[in-house]
C-alpha cells in the first residue's frame, strides 16, 4: 500500500468540507510518516533527517518523531521546535552553512553539537560559539537535473573543504565530514554520483593528514509528485548506494556514516492547498483564472514557474484548455502560472475548488504576514 | 525644508541603538506625512489616497489619516485598517481589480462606495454584490519606464473600458470612471500622458451615449529614493497637469476630479531596514556578504534585483569593493544583489550594520511568516 502510494501520480484528494473557508493546506502528518518510513527502507543504514524548513507544523514533527525520524535545523527556532516535538538534541544536524554567532550559541546550549560549514570563516566561529562540536563542511554541486537549484549560495570545492576540514580539526572541532546538496526536486538519482566520489577524495586526503572524517550528508533532493515525474524513490537508493560502493567500498576507503535531509519528498505530498476560484476572466485570446491564494499566501516556488503543482478542480470531467493561474492580490508579480499555462476545465467558474497537490512542502512557511489583507495560509490537519 | 527632503538622496538614518536586536524596519510616519504633504502640493486638485497595501502599519495610517489623506485598499482587512486609523469609508477607493464576492459584500457593508472592475465579469459581480456603487474601470498601460511593471494582470482596453462602463450604466452601477497604474517606482513622468489621452477617449466615447464618468484615477508610480534616481516629485505634477490640460481641457471635455494612490512615494523613504552582518566570506573571486534580513524577511523586491536600495554601513569611509548581497536563510533564493553587485566597505565585517535606505514601502508586508524558524520583520518607530 505505501508502495502504491509512492508510484501513484493520482493521490485521491482529501475529503474537504465543501463550505471550509479556503485557502488553506490540508495536511495529513501520517502520509509524511510513510512517506518517511519508504525512503528510510530505500536507504537502508542512512540516517533520516527532515528538513524543518520545508513544513514546521508542529503536529507534523511530532508525529516524525515519534517515529523515529530525525531532524535537519536552519536556526534555534527549529531546534526548539523538533526539541518540542519530541527529538533529541543530539538527532539534529544543523545545516544552515552561514550562521549568526548567537544562533551557534544558542543551539549549543540546546544541546546540538553537528553544524555545516563551508568556508574558514564560519569555521572559526563555530569554533568559538560552540567550542568542541563536529562539523560537516558543504561542497558545491551543479543543481543540474534539478527544478529549483541551489548552487550559487553555499558550497566549496573539494580541495578547499580538505582545507577548512584541516583547519577545524586544528581548532579543536571533530573534522566530521563532508555534506552537499544536489538540488530540490532532483529529477536525476545519478545526480549523487559526481558529489559523493567528491566527498571520497576528501576523505582519502584527509586520511593522509591523519584525520579521520566518519560522515557523509548526502543532502535531500528526493523528488514529491509534481507536473513531470520524477522516477520512483527506490530508483534513488539503488544510484545512492552505487554511488557509495563505487566512491568508498570498491576504492578501499572506509565507508561512512551516511544521513539525508529530505524536506520535500517526506512532507510534500502530505498537503494538499486547498483554493477557490475568484473570478475566470478573458483578457484577449487569453483565460484567466484568478485563485484566492498565490504567490504571496505561500505558492512561492512557482516564481519562474520552477515547481508545477498537480491540479484538481470541482469541474474535472469535461473538456479542458488552457488559461493563466493568478493569485488574489494586487501584485502583478502574483502570478503562478502564465508562460507555460495550464489546463483546466473549460467550465470552470467562480466559487469552483481548484486542489494544488503536492503541496505540502515550501508553501504555508513562505506565506507573508497578511499582504493586501489576505490571512497567511492557515493548517487544517486532515487523515486520508 | 520638505522640499531638501525630496530632493536629496542622502536622508540622515534614524538614530539607532547599537544594542538593538536586529532586522528591523525603522518607521517615521512624520517622514510619510511629509511626502504625503508634499504629493498633495504637487498635485492640486487631485485627492491622495495612499496604498495601503505598501505598508500598513496602525501608527503610519493614524498619522497619514490625521493629516488628511485618504486610502486605497484592497481587501475588507485594509478597509477596516483605515477604518480604525480614522479614515471613513466614503474617503476609500477599492482598486483590487478582481475581488472575492464576499469581500466585496463585506466591504459594501463597511462602507465602501467605489470599486474597480477591469472585466465584464467583475462588473456584473459587483452589482450583484453591492449594487448601486462606483465603479472605476482600469485600462492597461505598458509600464514602460517602471522599475516594477504591472502590466501583465490587470487593465482592459479603452474600447472595451467604454463597453465595461456602459454595462455599469445599465446594471445600476456609477460609471465613475477611469483608473491605471503606470507601475511602480516609474522614473518617466511622461508615462502619464498616454493613458490619460485613453481615458479622455474612453470619456468622450461615454458622454456619447449619454454616460458622464466624473474621475479619473491616476494610479501610483511616484518614486522613492532607490538607487539611479528618479525625477523630483514636482516634474511629475507637472508631466501629469499638462496631460490632463492636453487630452481633457484643450479637447473642450470636462475635467474629471482626479486621486493618486501612491504607494511608495509615500512611505519608502519613511523607513530604513536595519540588519548585521553575519558572515563575509570569499568565494572564488567574489566576495559574499550575509545580513541577517533578505528575501524572506521582506526584501521580496529585490526579485530579478528590481529595486535596488540605496545601502549605509557601519564600516563606511573607506575604500569600497564589489559584493554579492545575501539573506540569512538557507534557501538559494534568498539572495538580494548578485547579477549587479554592490559596492561595499572592504572593512566591512560580522557585526557591522547594513542598512538599506527608502525601504519602508513593500518590506515588513512582504515578509514570510518565519521561514528557516527567523521571524517576521519586526517594526520600531522612530522619529528623526
Amino acid at each position: 500500500m505505501t508502495l502504491a502510494l509512492a508510484h501513484s501520480p493520482a493521490l485521491a484528494p482529501a475529503p474537504v468540507p465543501a463550505a471550509r473557508v479556503t485557502p488553506y493546506l490540508a495536511l495529513d502528518p501520517t502520509v509524511a510518516v510513510r512517506r518517511f518510513r519508504m525512503l528510510a527502507r530505500t536507504l537502508p543504514g542512512t540516517a533520516v533527517h527532515y528538513a524543518v524548513k520545508a513544513n514546521p507544523h508542529p503536529a507534523l514533527l511530532a508525529a516524525l518523531a515519534g517515529a523515529g525520524c530525525r531532524f535537519d535545523v536552519a536556526s534555534p527556532a527549529e531546534v526548539r521546535a523538533c526539541l518540542a516535538a519530541g527529538a533529541v538534541a543530539d538527532d539534529l544536524v544543523y545545516s544552515n552553512p552561514v550562521k549568526r554567532r548567537d544562533d551557534i550559541t544558542e543551539s549549543a546550549a540546546l544541546g546540538v553539537r553537528l553544524f555545516v560549514v563551508d568556508s574558514p570563516e564560519e569555521t572559526r566561529k563555530v569554533a568559538e560559539a560552540a567550542p568542541g562540536s563536529e562539523v560537516l563542511c558543504r561542497i558545491v554541486t551543479s543543481g543540474e537535473g534539478s527544478d529549483w537549484p541551489l548552487s550559487r549560495k553555499y558550497g566549496c570545492s573539494a580541495p578547499q573543504a580538505v582545507e577548512i576540514l584541516t583547519l577545524a580539526d586544528a581548532l579543536g572541532l571533530g573534522a566530521a565530514g563532508i555534506s552537499f546538496h544536489v538540488g530540490s526536486q532532483q529529477r536525476d538519482p545519478g545526480a549523487w554520483a559526481s558529489p559523493v566520489a567528491a566527498a571520497a577524495r576528501v576523505f582519502a586526503a584527509l586520511a593522509g593528514r591523519g584525520i579521520r572524517p566518519w560522515l557523509l550528508d548526502l543532502g535531500g533532493g528526493f523528488p514529491a509528485h509534481h507536473e513531470g515525474g520524477a522516477p520512483p524513490l527506490a530508483a534513488y537508493g539503488a544510484a545512492v548506494e552505487t554511488a557509495l560502493r563505487r566512491s568508498f567500498d570498491d576504492a578501499g576507503l572506509p565507508r561512512p556514516r551516511t544521513l539525508v535531509e529530505p524536506g520535500r519528498s517526506v512532507v510534500g505530498d502530505a498537503g494538499e492547498v486547498v483554493t477557490t476560484v475568484v473570478a475566470v476572466l478573458h483578457r484577449g485570446d487569453t483565460r484567466w483564472v484568478y485563485l484566492d491564494a498565490g504567490v504571496f499566501t505561500g505558492m512561492v516556488e512557482t516564481l519562474d514557474e520552477a515547481i508545477r503543482y498537480r491540479l484538481a478542480t470541482s469541474a474535472d470531467g469535461g473538456p479542458t484548455g488552457p488559461c493563466v493561474l493568478a493569485g488574489p492580490t494586487c501584485d502583478s508579480a502574483d502570478v503562478l502560472y502564465e508562460k507555460r499555462p495550464v489546463q483546466l476545465p473549460l467550465a470552470l467558474a467562480e466559487g469552483d475548488r481548484v486542489v494544488l497537490r503536492s503541496a505540502g512542502a515550501y508553501s504555508t512557511c513562505y506565506s507573508t504576514v497578511g499582504f493586501n489583507g489576505f490571512d497567511p495560509m492557515p493548517t487544517v490537519l486532515v487523515s486520508r
